[in-house]
């Protein structure tokens, strides 16, 4: 993997750069989808790539460990040629879906024990097996285990985490120089900064990882239920710490407004399940603004799904036609508002690192904001 | 409208044909994808067109009405513009949902008054009105409002339906030469012959039909429940009357097989909810037989879909891929199902057409019927 910063703004912290991977190049800042279980729920890998313009897609540790699990992901050769997605993949070490969705707990040094929440099994995850599970997987960024406390946690626990968190990453460090790629390409570990909303462990946790020379850097813990304005706080405290040569991705976030103003701080890579899931609700981000197409004020608007987007979707199909097929609980509304808020995410991404490299991400920004955020 | 023979095959009945609708040609055999609400389930027009290769869909006048409303339809310029299919579109008339789905039917002379599967609210459906609705959707090819009972009603009760289909076709023929097309294309009008599974009703209502001279003649009132073999029986019955130069259309029928026997007894066009809502429930048609997804010997088998289909979900996706879709519930897998089997049924039209074309349509039928029927 190489890293290139091609612009940093000078009014801001925003950043324009290319990731290499071996699965191809990506533009940041990038937004990856979400493709928990194998799939971009609603989308096809050749939606992904026509229509979306998706570069690098996310996928989850956790959940491909238990479903399918990783003997048939071995079978196929990993996860690029089990889903039929050729592009790069990232995926989660599972540290937050652990701390999310699995039940029973029991957090130790040596790792997590948890049941899943698909049929009550016990299983352990340790900072060395899920580097394995990763290799099998594929990935071509594979994240470090972390300790994903509540977005309420207490200092202590705060720091509890984060110090966890640090021990682990050295031994996933450890772990991932002592195996090997299972598929003939490298793969890259990220680490992943925690320390709460508490700007002096973010710093703690921060230096730490730099100090132990990570290809990339993760903020994590944000965006669990924090006031937004801390979340700011934090990745800006943390941003002023990385190095500048190492991409920067920012876990689980967020709205369109989110990763704007999350890119003026420094941050090259997101993940979120908004789009998809939202979509899949009825609300669906345009370039107009956010509108829920189940509202009777679109019965009759007869005008395309974003008049501003190019795409397939956003072109064909009105916003009375897709609030037709919700009402009328129609798989095919899902599939469009999928494809409306993936394309969405994307065209804004490739807005934005346009005004990054011709020296105006500020004022687009500013310009943009409003725009995005507004209830139709 | 303008139907065109241009082989029909001396050892069986089969017939390829060319239908021309305002929207474009249909090559027959033909399948017709049904798109009951305004969506092919899970299927947008762009794939309806790419993947599927589908050359006309079918709609619902029942469903329709119901949901958006013809209000709405009229606004979006009728259903072709609403759904954005540029594609033929033939409707029915909605007397097989009413006397399947609706509650409390009341059958009288003049029509039928039902209440709505959504709401309970009532509502009247007649020969007249129902062209009205069918020039509000603005399908190409309009049906009659017929009386569809039961595959196992009496002779009795067969005749009244069959004897009140012919009063109520005279009445939607005498309603349509009175209307005019609402969107400045040519629409036409289909009658359907009924008598349950009595040959002698049958030839009844096929040449009283025949004397009313209608550019098309659907069979309907099969595959309701009665033996296969009476419904082949019906068709051959009502195929050696009906004139060799109008397209005939069966109903609501069928399984593949079911469709290559139907074309050796001289049918040209077939709608069937089987490939789509079969695919929702993980059973898979493929060129080398039928197979359920979601069992287990499928789990890491890494063959191709279909091996014997071009299109990209045939190749794209392995069985062990779309099995895993299932167990997880994840949309894509319906929607990888739905195109696979909907791009099968058009696939075997194609062959079938083709075999027709080349004079050996019996000898490609038998070979075809045990391969396309076989359980993996
Ligand atoms: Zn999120
Ligand atoms: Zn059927």
């Amino acid at each position: 993997m190489r890293f290139t910063l091609e612009y940093v703004d000078s009014e801001t912290r925003a950043r324009a750069g290319r990731l290499e991977t071996p699965h191809g190049v990506v533009e940041t800042p990038m937004f990856m989808p979400v493709g928990t279980v194998g799939s971009v729920k609603a989308v096809s890998p050749r939606e992904l790539r026509r229509d979306v313009g998706a570069q690098i897609i996310l996928g989850n540790t956790y959940h491909l460990y238990l479903r399918p699990g990783l003997e048939v992901l071995r079978q196929a050769g990993g996860l690029h040629r089990f889903m039929g997605w050729d592009g790069p993949i990232l995926t989660d070490s599972g540290g937050f879906q652990v701390f999310s969705l699995a039940a029973l707990r029991k957090l130790s040094e040596e790792g997590v024990w948890f049941q899943s929440h698909l049929d009550g099994s016990r299983h352990l995850f340790t900072p060395e097996n899920v580097i394995d599970y990763q290799r099998v997987i594929g990935a071509d960024i594979m994240m470090v285990l972390d300790e994903c406390p509540p977005g309420d946690a207490s200092l202590e626990a705060a720091r509890r985490a984060h110090e966890l968190t640090l021990r682990w990453a050295e031994r996933s460090k450890r772990r991932f120089e002592e195996t090997a790629p299972l598929y003939g390409y490298e793969q890259a570990l990220f680490a992943i900064v925690q320390g709460g909303v508490f700007p002096e462990l973010r710093r703690e946790s921060a230096r730490a990882l730099v100090a132990m020379d990570f290809p990339g850097y993760a903020i994590g813990g944000l965006s669990v239920g924090e006031p937004t304005e801390l979340m700011y706080e934090m990745v800006e405290v943390v941003t002023e710490i990385l190095p500048a040569d190492r991409p920067r991705y920012l876990m689980g976030v967020g709205t369109p407004a989110n990763l704007l103003e999350n890119i003026a701080r420094g941050v090259d890579l997101f993940d979120c399940v908004m789009p998809t899931r939202n979509g899949r609700n009825g609300t669906i981000f345009t370039t107009e603004g956010i509108l829920n197409i189940r509202n009777r004020k679109w019965q009759t608007d007869f005008s395309p799904l974003d008049p501003g987007l190019d795409g397939y979707v956003s072109q064909t199909f009105t916003k009375a036609y897709v609030r037709h097929l919700f009402q009328a609980g129609e798989i095919l509304g899902l599939q469009i508002a999928t494809l409306q808020n993936l394309s969405f995410y994307l065209w804004l991404m490739r807005e934005a690192r346009r005004a990054i490299l011709e020296g105006r991400y500020r004022s687009w920004m500013n310009e943009m904001l409003p725009r995005i955020s507004r209830r139709l």
